[in-house]
């Protein structure tokens, strides 16, 4: 692995930087927030899942603050041996910068002038800043493509340690803000841009009715940056023609990330999508704690751990839950999305890089008796107003499919399979959460439960199944 | 088939009857609006798909009322040869009365004192309200659990011919208002109920934990008839046990409609679902023409001409458009629900009679050219802010799977196929409608399209996909 941490503590005492541009370049900045603790509880709210749980009684809480860059990203990949960037305790905040795997699409809108996002994507013929992309054989002697293979494509940021946290545990991720990250090249200032490409791994691919067939097609996007137009629109599209990168070897198609494109090679169609504006949803795609089950694990493939979950309603507000498989739990966080529709059909959402602020709670396995997060063995979404369990098509597929997982699972998933896990998981939740017997359960689902399709685009596909906090608790008239 | 229809012609000039009790004993009721268009026109508002194309040059519209009784429905199946209850032109009002067809899983709370609701499930030794339930053979020679075998159970009101309509022409449909349908018996008086049966052809049925397994449980929700709180909630369970029906067949499981529960042999939980409230969605589960393929078709999968397409979307506001297969169309409605979550995962959902009035608007062939409607050979869906396409595992299963269609379906189904189909007609309506390229029109399905499970348990599965109005037509700043 081309993992090298160097990463300093933060001493306490020190107020949380306000993120200048040169903050990137530093490494981490913490401060102590005396009382907000308290102050999030109260704004998470009462209904919140695991807010009775938690009792934070420390009276000083640290802000981290993780800017990205080529020493704090893995790219392609979760692993347990990945040493942790910092190690925050349970309740403190943590701001993580996270760089969209999509952008040498377009260099000049979404890493010139961003030092962050070139110290990742620098590769001349000696050097990439960051080799390993991807689960694969350094020595590419699978494919050829490259340095891991490709074989996992996002850039995730961490991993972020919490103290304690040990296999069994559960830790609470609270997204608290999201932000898109602004464009670096004057030349855009004030905007901020994503790709969406529509890939080989498309549920579209091998079904279009235009010609050339199983063509590979990227769109730019320009993303409200301000937030007062809260929207997308596209900037223009070109279909992807065969690129050879820096090292000398030749990509028919999109099968390794960050192959600078050559935009003299290919034709720039502008004035598409005309009078079409996409309301944004800032989301990160892939989110979660390293498995236990391997070492160098794959980023496509969701599991049990989360990963990439690919739900756009992972952003702002949300809290996600997630069991810790590994001491320290391992916290990644990449894959930044400014839009995405249930399913992710063409393979890929609007890629954008994003800065996300979480709050991380952890919730030991001794004190989960008896609570709603009892038994939780899967990614569990909250949101304001609901609650949201995710079906995997095989719910921990490197558990189920053994020692060729995490090539089997990429020609075993279906819907079908996805829609079953999720039934079996919202079946747990409310016969858990809410007391409900299966009869109760099982009719409820069918009454008010909406059941959707996430993805199918990520190996093991998934669904998702979402019941309303507003039916629960009514007091009888 | 019993299929008895005398129905009277109504004269034109009455004025539309306010459905007094007794109105369901008549036949029909009409009456003449004058200047209705002008005044719908301008409540279904500007957004509305096919408004620019709906010039209504008639003065006077008529309002024609169909009472639910044993001589307006049909069980179980759609049929190009039954006669109509009465042919409309287009622009015409139609209030169809619905029953659901779990009515007698509580006939206390559902049927006595309904006159409409009597008729129809009469049953004695000699004699059935109404004989054919199903599109199997009439002297049960398959099974043996009755007329029609129970091959289709939803209850449709219907059909009504449009005037001129001729395969190749659309048929708009305009769900203008949907209320529940009051319970008769004065024990209950203004309180409406239905029934939630996870029934062996639900999704959970193989699949459950507690014993003992592969058991059929009816639940009774009672439904907030005024409206004012907007919810339902469960009055008691039971498990399904054998019951005889009177003509002395035994049916182990919920096998054929309408059978009658005989209470003194179940186990009333009451107590159930204590706090929980559902906000209902009344909807029509069950609504579409007749499909040319076959004579008698089984009312349970949805095909290209609707039917039991099972969206809770398709309530009041909303409007559908289905492609007309025979002469006159034939637009039946039942299946009628309180509330359903996506996916209706244990066989049902909150089956309620319900009473809907509906505008119907045909849409000529030869004026379709160059308009959205032009080439939709599917059922579309419109609300107030979204456009909806249905997928089905097979588009048209009747043509697709042969003279075994009917049979064949029910083993062939898959969520998979269901999106594949969900995803060719988004690309076409996108395409059609907003004159985008296919590139385009993938990129926005994968950034904006939001993909769901609509029903598991009809045959032929079901998927949506759901794009908001609000994307498209946006000026150029």
């Amino acid at each position: 692995m081309n993992h090298d941490h160097d990463h300093k503590a933060c001493s306490d005492g020190e107020l949380p930087a306000k993120a200048p541009d040169t903050g990137r370049r530093q490494f981490l900045q913490c401060g102590t927030l005396a009382g907000a603790a308290a102050a999030f509880g109260s704004t998470i709210g009462a209904a919140s899942l695991a807010h009775a749980q938690t009792a934070l009684t420390r009276s000083t809480i640290s802000h981290y603050h993780i800017p990205a860059s080529d020493k704090t990203i893995h790219w392609g990949y979760f692993s347990k041996s990945l040493k942790e960037l910092v190690t925050v305790e349970s309740g403190d905040f943590v701001t993580i910068e996270t760089i969209t795997h999509h952008a040498y699409d377009d260099y000049e809108r979404m890493i010139k002038g961003d030092p962050g996002a070139e110290s990742i994507y620098y590769w001349d013929k000696t050097r990439k800043g960051v080799n390993r992309r991807g689960a694969g054989p350094m020595d590419a002697s699978l494919f050829g493509r490259g340095a891991g293979e490709g074989l996992g494509v996002h850039i995730c940021t961490g991993p972020v340690a919490v103290k304690d946290a040990q296999p069994g545990d559960i830790l609470e991720v609270r997204i608290l803000d999201v932000k898109l990250r602004p464009c670096a090249n004057p030349k855009y200032k004030g905007k901020s841009f994503g790709s969406n490409a529509a890939a080989w791994w498309g549920f579209h691919y091998k079904d279009m009715i235009e010609e050339p067939k199983e063509r590979e097609v990227i769109t730019i996007y320009e993303v409200d940056a301000a937030g007062e137009r809260n929207c997308a629109k596209a900037v223009y599209n070109f279909r992807w023609v065969p690129q050879t990168d820096p090292s000398g070897v030749l990509h028919k198609t999109i099968d390794y990330p960050g192959v600078p494109v050559d935009h003299s090679l290919v034709q720039e169609n502008f004035g598409i999508l005309k009078n079409v504006r996409v309301p944004i949803r800032p989301h990160f795609g892939t989110m979660g704690l390293a498995p236990a089950e391997a070492d160098i694990v794959d980023s496509i493939p969701p599991s049990y751990t989360g990963g990439n979950i690919d739900n756009w309603r992972i952003g702002k507000g949300a809290t996600m839950y997630y069991p810790v498989a590994v001491p320290g739990g391992l916290l990644s966080v990449g894959d930044p999305h400014a839009s995405q529709g249930d399913s992710e059909l063409c393979g890929t959402a609007i890629e954008c890089s994003l800065t996300g602020t979480f709050q991380l709670i952890l919730h030991k396995k001794a004190a989960l008796a008896g609570t709603a997060l009892e038994n939780l063995n899967y990614p569990l979404l909250e949101t304001q107003d609901e609650f949201i369990v995710h079906g995997f098509s095989f719910a921990n597929y490197l558990a189920e499919l053994g020692p060729k997982a995490q090539s089997e699972i990429y020609s075993k998933s279906s819907i079908d399979l996805a829609l079953r896990d999720a039934f079996r998981k919202m079946r747990h939740f409310l016969m858990t959460t809410q007391g409900l017997s299966e009869d109760e359960a099982v009719s409820l689902m069918s009454i008010a439960v909406d059941f959707g399709i996430t993805q199918v685009v990520d190996g093991n596909w998934g669904t998702h199944a979402i019941v309303k906090k507003s039916l629960f608790g009514v007091d009888e008239a």
